[in-house]
């Protein structure tokens, strides 16, 4: 079981953070590959100040990788060119290529858990204008029909939601009750392989007051309820819907294992208050996890070594522990000639 | 200047809360009307442990009450005659009733601060299935053309919403430059009005990541964002739009007085997980506060004396404060004969 680190943004903390990681006891006796440019890495060793001396392969060698802690070396980013604290374009090329390249060892069966330290989206955009989100750059990377769903995962309470990335405005009408029931099930799958079978799943609800009875809203009693009562019908414990407003407080509480919201802001606004920034964001469906701590790039404490390792330390437990809990699931695509130093994909909108 | 304080709920927690603030130190000294029932008003009085002797005047009493506390007893919810813990609408009618009375002593000029203890809607709805809520309630007891606005206030965190009890699939489509600039006019007075002038009011996004751009919607570059400069042109310290999922996290910090929500779980979500139910609800507009706690009737704890006073002696410190800062503001329509047994005012729904 093989473990791919991509080396974040060069400008922020993903290089110290991906050096300190290294060095964790949690993380000896475990294969690793990690991803990026060997300056950038020797460059947050010694912000971290840990002492690194890892073996470097080739892109031609990934097939017989040693075992223990290994470094791809891209070369695609000399840590002098970039400057802390800021984004660039850079560090947003060499990010991209990073993740493709990590994402395409999974998919060819080489690692069975993807991990990332903090991108950033500014930079990113610098070099890739049309870069959108993780999700779209995933699909078009492993060329994949079934798009991921992302979870936050904070200490003992989980958060999925049925829609993300999305105006408020297509929020009512994106939901369906297949919608809703296909988040519910995903939710327990992925939960159940994490260990938690039966978790309780509390649904929030869209409208103020799960609709007053109808006086604020019909969708939580015509599309939430029903898709609840379905998945309850399967053997999934969920309950709702309940009003969003109430729904994390009960789940603080030990009420629910999982709460699944139906737009971005209605979990976000409770996770970062309950300090999601020592949480973990999760990226599932794929048939192999891809995890990264669901703080940002912090490029004001970058390369002072006061990153904290906190939710990085957290991501790799939760991908190892996946991964182990469930079986290879087949990603085997042999890597093409030139795989590792190809275009990266392009993001979903500019390819639609 | 003297508090109209309603009594609850006769199920719920409402009784004996408003026994126990009436024998708090700060109220003493402070001419208070009490409105309800006095066998309801005994039985808090009761459970609270405390003793209680307010002097009863009847409605025709009214414009020269004595100072100190006493009570209006409307003799319109025999104790017996409810169950605790439960909603009813017995209950709910006195409620009513209750509500209705003190918001007319109120445009009397007969008194400076309206408070209630928590009202269930459920029970209201029992004796009038048409009422929605409070602002609809009191803007036709008033005959008022002018809405209140419903502000949340938890310590040194206020909130004020753009939008509050409609659906959410409305709730892009209703906002506008006028009305946010409005909503961020009446924050920046309200405030002023409670001593706290200049206050700094963080502005949420409507969309996830304040639209990314445009990528998830257009409103916060088009609608939002110009609202917010027209204020500050005005001299309101307004800063956004700040995305809704760290705007709170950035209150807590310090860094706003206020935050100002588009939509009512926007700010409902991170008001209730910050402990709200400790704070107090303030409906300002109408030329007198109105104010009570945040949290509900509480059947499950109603009887028992375990009610914590807290957020019911913040709401009556905040009323009290705002009327003492306010110069009366006129609202001397002479009460008319029969007033206080009147039918009381239908709530909007069913009126328009």
């Amino acid at each position: 079981m093989r473990v791919a680190l991509a080396i974040g943004d060069a400008g922020g903390v993903g290089p110290e953070l991906a050096a300190k990681l290294l060095t964790h006891g949690d993380l000896q006796g475990q294969d690793v590959v990690v991803v990026g440019d060997a300056s950038v890495l020797a460059m947050g060793a010694r912000h971290a100040e840990v002492d690194l001396d890892l073996p470097v392969v080739s892109a031609d060698q990934v097939n017989v990788l040693p075992s223990g802690h290994v470094l791809l070396d891209l070369g695609n980013c000399p840590a002098g060119g970039t400057v802390l604290g800021q984004s660039s374009p850079e560090a947003g090329a060499a990010s991209l290529q990073n993740f493709a390249t990590v994402l395409r060892l999974a998919k060819a069966g080489i690692v069975d858990v993807v991990m990332f330290t903090p991108f950033n989206k500014h930079s990113m955009r610098l070099a890739r204008p049309s870069y959108v989100d993780e999700i779209g750059f995933i699909d078009m990377t492993l060329s994949s029909d079934r798009s991921g769903r992302e979870f936050n995962v904070l200490e003992e309470v989980w958060n999925a939601r049925v829609t993300s990335h999305i105006p408020l405005r297509q929020v009512a009408e994106t939901l369906s009750v297949e919608r809703i029931l296909g988040s519910l099930r995903l939710t327990a799958e992925v939960m159940a392989g994490a260990g938690k079978p039966g978790a309780r799943i509390g649904v929030a609800a869209l409208n103020p007051h799960a609709g007053d009875g109808r006086n604020f809203g019909h969708e939580d009693d015509d599309i939430i309820a029903p898709a609840v009562e379905a998945a309850v019908a399967e053997g999934i414990p969920a309950t709702g819907p309940v009003p969003s407003d109430t729904v994390f407080v009960r789940a603080t509480r030990g009420e629910f294992d999982a709460v699944l919201t139906m737009y971005h802001d209605q979990g976000q606004i409770a996770m970062k208050l309950m300090g999601f920034d020592r949480g973990v964001t999760l990226i599932a469906g794929y048939g192999f996890p891809i995890v990264t701590p669901a703080h940002g790039t912090a490029f004001d404490i970058a390369g002072k070594g006061k990153a904290d390792l906190g939710a990085t330390l957290e991501a790799a437990r939760l991908g190892i522990r996946l991964a182990k809990l469930n079986p290879a699931s087949g990603n085997t695509v042999p890597l093409a000639e030139g795989w590792a130093t190809d275009e990266v994909a392009p993001s979903r909108s500019a390819a639609e």
